[in-house]
């Protein structure tokens, strides 16, 4: 299994299938066929078969999957086989919503920090979190060891913001301010403008 | 331009280019070249001028692109030339924060009607907002002729509320819940779940 040759595109479903996944073992389905999961995913059987098998064998042909073997393989191969602690930046509207967000932990993340620099906010809580001083922020992610960070800053403190969480040892970020930031390679950085994607598809529309 | 012929895959990267081309404008610079925008998103600059040419011939070679004429162009490829109204159904935490956010108005989108079916909440208000019966959805949808709605209600309510959508006559939905929904070929579905990003990068971290 050597990532670097599985392209980017691919790892990108696999959380897909392991939601939709997780989903029919909840439904209490034992066994599913990539035809039944493109069914419901809106993705040909054929690409289903195809991304599963850059990572293993995971189903033998004409019986299907079992999904709950299906979701511990990709759970591990996704690495949400443990829980991730998560540094949340920026606490306003957005910034709040997802500190009340009660979907991560189940799925691998649990938000363990909460930080913002207004000082009306430090000090309050929101949800099950004390709003953090940012100035703390880079010690405790480093003492913590802590490697994925949610950044929901203002546009204009998002490139600043992001430097520091990558001194401080921030592997992985997920960004909600609708600007591209510059972090080094070794760095992940994603994505949510909600706007990219109301454009997207108006693209389609008549 | 045939719209059959260009893979979505390059369309999605379109609002991306126009999000940083219009901030380079904010900036005051008036001319850029792939290279300067590949530069400042991460993507190859042949990867850029590949992607744009899909859509006509917006630069010359040598002298590169005029950013106001470029953002324009842009704006009409992705129908945002226009302002789009659009429909918010669901106000927990993150329908207010969506409610709340500014964002969206010179980007080409304007939230007009927010609903929720708890009658708790219907007739408050939220930002500029009056949260309205869910009930009453269907009938102003197709009286206003709105094409575009962003669902942030629960997962469990996710498909059938969908399906009102699609009967009034909404042709774009952006899905903040995180469960995969059916929709007939005509409706274009864009999913925002930011667990689907962490479990992204996470695979590729040590």
């Amino acid at each position: 299994m050597d990532q670097s040759i599985i392209p980017d595109i691919i790892v990108g479903r696999i959380p897909l299938y392991l939601r939709e996944l997780t989903r029919m073992a909840e439904e209490g389905k034992v066994i599913t066929s990539s035809h039944e999961l493109g069914r419901r995913l809106g993705i040909s059987s054929a690409q289903i078969r195809k991304d599963l098998s850059q990572f293993g064998e995971f189903g033998k042909q004409g019986t299907g999957y079992n999904i709950s073997f299906l979701v511990e393989q990709l759970r591990r191969v996704l690495k949400v086989n443990k829980v991730w602690n998560v540094v949340l930046v920026g606490v306003g509207d957005l910034g709040r919503a997802i500190a009340h967000y009660t979907g991560f932990l189940d799925r691998g993340f649990r938000i363990t920090k909460v930080y913002d620099s207004d000082t009306q906010k430090i000090g309050q809580r929101v949800g099950d979190f004390t709003i953090r001083d940012v100035t703390l922020m880079v010690n405790e992610i480093r003492r913590e060891k802590i490697r994925v960070a949610m950044l929901a800053v203002p546009a204009s403190d998002a490139q600043s913001v992001t430097d520091l969480l990558v001194e401080a040892g921030i592997r992985a970020i997920l960004c909600y301010a609708p600007v591209s930031i510059n972090v080094p390679e070794k760095v992940k950085i994603l994505y949510i403008d909600p706007v990219l994607h109301l454009q997207h598809m108006t693209y389609y529309l008549p």
